[in-house]
């Protein structure tokens, strides 16, 4: 069930409560990344204690490991890996195009090659939700076809065909009596008309959630906020609207004024582990030989972990040393940058000043 | 300044506090090692609040990087890698000799080549003092020289005649208006009369503590055990004893009944690099297939932060996926099984049934 609370009067964000079967959901709401199951460096009671009551991982990988008998034992897969909040996973359609050794698609199934040993395995929309299932899921996602970003426009639909055909045998395959939400992704690459209809037609399947899917793959920025549009706005009103694997600090402020509740990126735990990080007046590389003797924290505007203990100083020296705590401080700071970014949403929004704290938000980062 | 609360009145095992300028340490104590200011993936809080009051910290590495003129900045080594705790810095006379591409020694320096960027450098006892002066280290370690295992016993006189000749200048060099502590190295390789010839020399210098060196370095257990308990034997009763860069749960519980009082070592933090882990009842390898389905944590005796909350199975499971994260719960499991260990060999101590203590803790770890 998802409750809009609230709506921007000066664009389409809005302030909102999805229920899961483990808990309430505010949105709009950033997921961390942690594929496997855990976020990279940071412990689940850490990501908790940080606000983030919401997480993702990829079928796809938990797959191969550890193997689906070893989350059955555990009962799901939240039991296994100890996070008290709720847990969206990927299907891994994105994963199985981009990752596997290889990928052959028919109408019914993908065969892939596991990208760690070689093994060859098959998935069809119906597996790839009863597997989610087998991690009780909060919310599952449907095995779409990911075509990549140089896609001609014949293959490009072709292949929603086939993402929609998938769509719908996947919202039928889903256990109606368990609490398990499903969400459907719409996808049309670069094209409007692909867009738009693959956005109508998923809004007929009443799913719990609709994901915009095969953005943020490359294309330049305007392409990805007009595709973004198109499709958010033929989604329907009145359910979460969830934006995949994107983005920036700025794309993410963007995409919430254009109707997008929800997101997940791997950005900042990825951008830790190169000595990248986010702060109010831009981003910063810690590695930058200027921090060598700097006194001051990584942003005197933030309260995190790293930021209250840590000057850039012995960060930088960290990081230089390759000791693997430079990446956990790293990805802390950049986690509580993200998460008081949609702090700041939640509470502009609610307060109707969702535009004025937007374009502050992007002056001051850019300038 | 160092009390000797206790002496247990089967071995020679004591209880004492070491007063230094950032806290009363009780003894015996481990010192986990931080060779650059970091114990591998641990906090610095979450290291003080497991009860580490003292850390090690090591000359030549930091004089490498991040350098002196950053911590000088900082006023001390604790203020830079903001530790709550007290400092041990080893002199890195060990590293000069292990670690650099070359070490070039005479009677009064040995000059290195960096193994970071090739550069020549030059230490002298003096310089290594004052180095440390610059950390502001609660206790401070002269250069000395280690000639390796397998020298001859003229190197290993010639090497010895250095280490003293450069324990009396490192000892002078100190200032003593300031309160850092400096402890003196007894040597001697595996010759009964050098370690002996050592130990006597050294103790008349006054130092505020004697460390034992050149142990645990590839020779046999008997052989090493053997040379401890002549170097022990014959360092001052009244002053601490610091066995240097050992060892096992057993080696430790041993040292501890021939009347030594500090330890460090990197098996805590380097074994869970590896997936070793040490339990009540010995050691296992997390990556051992046995462990794959199952739910029991590492040992159901601890009560340490990964034991519980995390089964074996997820501990398998994010180890052989590479996770960082496994690194850390590894580690903070190990220094718990050490501080446990220790925290038990006190208290026997205090309550006179330390050798009881020892014969059941070598039992139950190696049945």
């Amino acid at each position: 069930m998802f409750e809009i609370l609230k709506k921007d009067s000066k664009s389409k964000a809005r302030l909102g409560k999805l229920h899961t079967q483990n808990g309430i959901i505010d949105t709009p709401v950033f997921m961390p990344v942690g594929t496997l199951g855990t976020v990279k460096s940071v412990s689940p009671l850490e990501l908790y204690n940080e606000g983030f009551k919401i997480m993702l991982s990829n079928t796809y990988h938990l797959f191969l490991r550890p193997g689906m008998e070893v989350i059955e034992k555990f009962g799901s897969l939240r039991n296994f890996i100890n996070y008290k909040g709720a847990i969206l996973t990927d299907s891994g359609g994105f994963q199985i195009f981009s990752l596997a050794k290889f990928a052959k698609i028919s109408d019914d199934s993908v065969e892939f090659m596991s990208h760690i040993d070689g093994a060859i395995h098959v998935f069809t929309p119906e597996k790839v939700v009863k597997l989610q299932e087998v991690f009780d899921s909060d919310i599952i996602m449907p095995l779409d076809v990911f075509s990549g970003p140089e896609a001609s426009k014949s293959r490009a639909e072709k292949d929603l065909d086939i993402t929609l055909k998938w769509a719908e045998i996947s919202i039928n395959a889903k256990n109606k009596e368990k609490n398990n939400l499903i969400f459907l992704i719409s996808q049309g690459n670069f094209f409007e008309d692909l867009r738009e209809k693959s956005a109508i037609y998923l809004s007929e399947l009443n799913a719990d959630g609709y994901a915009i899917g095969g953005l943020a793959v490359g294309e330049d920025k305007e392409t990805m906020y007009n595709m973004l549009n198109i499709s958010a706005s033929k989604l329907p009103e009145n359910k979460p609207r969830y934006l995949m694997g994107v983005g920036t600090p700025e794309d993410i402020i963007t995409a919430v004024s254009l109707g997008v509740d929800m997101f997940d990126c791997v950005l900042p735990t990825r951008n830790a582990r190169t000595g990248s990080v986010f702060t109010s007046k831009g981003n910063l590389n810690i590695k930058n030989s200027i921090h060598k003797f700097e006194k001051q924290p990584i942003d005197d505007e933030c309260n995190c972990y790293a930021c209250s203990n840590f000057s850039r100083a012995y960060l930088r020296h960290v990081f230089m040393s390759k000791e693997i705590f430079s990446q956990r401080l790293l990805t802390i700071h950049n986690l509580h940058f993200y998460q008081n970014m949609i702090f700041n949403i939640r509470q502009s929004i609610n307060n109707d000043n969702f535009m004025n704290y937007k374009n502050n938000f992007l002056e001051k980062r850019l300038k």
